[in-house]
């Protein structure tokens, strides 16, 4: 029931939560992300997370497109981010630089390659102008 | 454990996730940020959400300090959002993002009070340059 009327909200950031809005999978996707990791030894090291619990994680990024399964002969396999999987980076930001402001700040920062601090801002589309929350509205597509 | 090991990567994300990362806790937020709803019975008819879960959502957004509650004599309660509440806007936008992209296209879009089509963008902090996801590295604060 909670299913189907959750459901019926027809809500992009609802099915986006789906995949990232559990603890582990938030925590595994921001090792594979920034951390570079790729095989289950090196996600279970980082996180000391249960190993069933890590194996079910990767099996449903794979089948959710998030990641590939990779494997050689003889080799681990390795769960490599696909685009869909990277692209999951802005929420990662956004959730960080709201727990940073409003519960305390975390151990690290985001930056460019080229060693700028980067953030998330919102702006006009096409104008590029900056707004803030107070001017946002939601309005049928 | 869980808790315990979970707490333990001391994450900013994890910490913003443990308040919208449930279900119903973000179509509330939602409705509260875009739709202007305040009362318990407005979330109520709108989400067709359990009245003992949509009381519980509620009272852990004021103990978070997400909402203010308010009462005048004789009124229903109003559930406000407080300015740390409003600022979960930029995640729930971007979620909305990652879901049309990804998932398929969902019934509303962002714009500015003055109409524009607004959008979260990885910036550079001080520079405003433009960055993709493949731009950006984490690194200890």
């Amino acid at each position: 029931m909670l299913g189907r009327l959750y459901e019926s909200q027809n809500c992009s950031a609802s099915r986006a939560l789906e995949l990232v809005g559990e603890r582990w999978s938030l925590l595994i996707l921001r090792d594979a992300m920034f951390g570079g990791f790729t095989r289950f030894s090196q996600f279970q090291k980082s996180l000391g997370v249960a190993t069933n619990i890590l194996t079910k994680r990767l099996e449903d990024f794979v089948a959710e497109g998030l990641m590939d399964r990779q494997q050689e002969p003889g080799e681990q396999a390795e769960y490599v981010l696909t685009r869909k999987g990277q692209e999951l980076m802005p929420i990662i930001i956004a959730l960080t630089e709201w727990g940073d402001k409003w519960v305390r700040p975390g151990p690290i920062r985001y930056q460019s390659r080229s060693g700028q601090p980067v953030e998330m801002q919102l702006r006009g589309k096409t104008s590029g102008s900056r707004f803030g929350v107070a001017d946002v509205v939601a309005v049928p597509r």
